[in-house]
């Protein structure tokens, strides 16, 4: 087991010990957005919760087809550690909606970091919580995230982009390795490092390169 | 929309030309297992219809948490394109199960390709599938599949294995490098560079590198 405390207790974690990670799904979202990330915290063992969310609780249609089981809503849950946002055709609709929007600025502000994947980032720039600072979203789709938060700092190269709590990563794929990032940011690199090797994942570390930037 | 008529087609497909691809769960199935896969798959749009399936219809809890709804029984499936079968903890308790075990034989006949990732293969060697075939399974908790196909003959280095109808891959993550591979088998190299293009994913094309081997 590795986690939060890792570097002290190697034994069992009581439920306050453990790292509170919450996954947003919407209708349409993008499947690996949030199961790529999801993965990875998974790989914290007993050192994470994961709970799905959603703007009610049920069923929540992928773009790709599989539906996933949301049990909780966005507006019921506590204080989380990190708050995953994905990205997908779905975030078009989900933008124009002013009670979504509200209930994205409440729970961000009960997360102690906040990811999006993708065009996730679009979402996080309608509601205003990336404004002044510097983020990223997918390079084939980039036009749209832009459009949606003029007061961002948009960064057409990287993999993904830290700032403050605020952490936001190109398309799809690259969810996973700003997942690592994060999980590097919240426990030590160690433990992201070991993360990877139980996934079989081979991290891309330096957050700066982008293989898919149409850009510079 | 590209997909298995791309190269003569780029208009709407009818039903019966799309790929039919299904994705197995169970109970303590690893997520990103069967997600990484069908997120590539999904980036063939119209040109592949994406169905979940499991012993019964209903919700199935992952390993890390997360439900996914099934939407067919693996009995009940027509015939496929393509059969995904992650592994994950719940593998161990499933292998057991002869009832399952006869469904996957049948349910492998009636695909025309047959796909596992990470211990998903300790499945397929303990219905007899692999007997006489080349297959790979999960680095880090190899014992486990070999120990479930004795007549197998297992690859200890390779982040996937082509024999005929059955692919196989290495841990999680490998599973994504290797539906890129089953992709261009099922229709062109071009389509597979193009759906890890949309996916930002960086496709480790050549299947005999394994960065995780711990042999040779």
């Amino acid at each position: 087991m590795i986690g939060r405390d890792s570097k002290t207790n190697a034994g069992n974690q009581s439920e306050v010990d453990r790292l509170q990670i919450g996954g947003l799904v919407f209708p349409g979202f993008e499947l690996l957005d949030i199961f790529g990330p999801l993965e990875l915290f998974g790989m914290l063992g007993d050192g994470a919760v994961i709970t799905m969310m959603a703007e009610s609780v049920g069923e929540v249609r992928s773009h790709q087809g599989p539906a996933v089981l949301a049990e909780t809503t966005l507006d019921g849950t506590r204080e989380l550690d990190a708050l995953i946002v994905p990205g997908g055709w779905g975030t078009r609709a989900l933008a124009k909606s002013e009670p979504f929007l509200a209930s994205l600025r409440a729970a961000a502000d009960r997360s102690r970091y906040v990811a999006s994947v993708c065009t996730g980032s679009g979402l996080l720039a309608r509601a205003g919580l990336l404004d002044g600072r510097s983020a990223t979203t997918n390079k084939i789709n980039f036009d749209w995230p832009v459009s949606q938060g003029p007061r961002v700092n948009w960064v057409r190269q990287a993999r993904w982009v830290e700032d403050g709590k605020y952490f936001t990563s190109s398309g799809v794929s690259a969810g996973m390795d700003m997942a690592l990032g994060l999980i590097e940011r919240m426990t030590d690199r160690a433990t992201a490092v070991e993360c990877a090797r139980r996934a079989e994942y081979v991290w891309q570390e330096n957050k700066t390169i982008d293989p898919f930037a149409q850009c510079c």
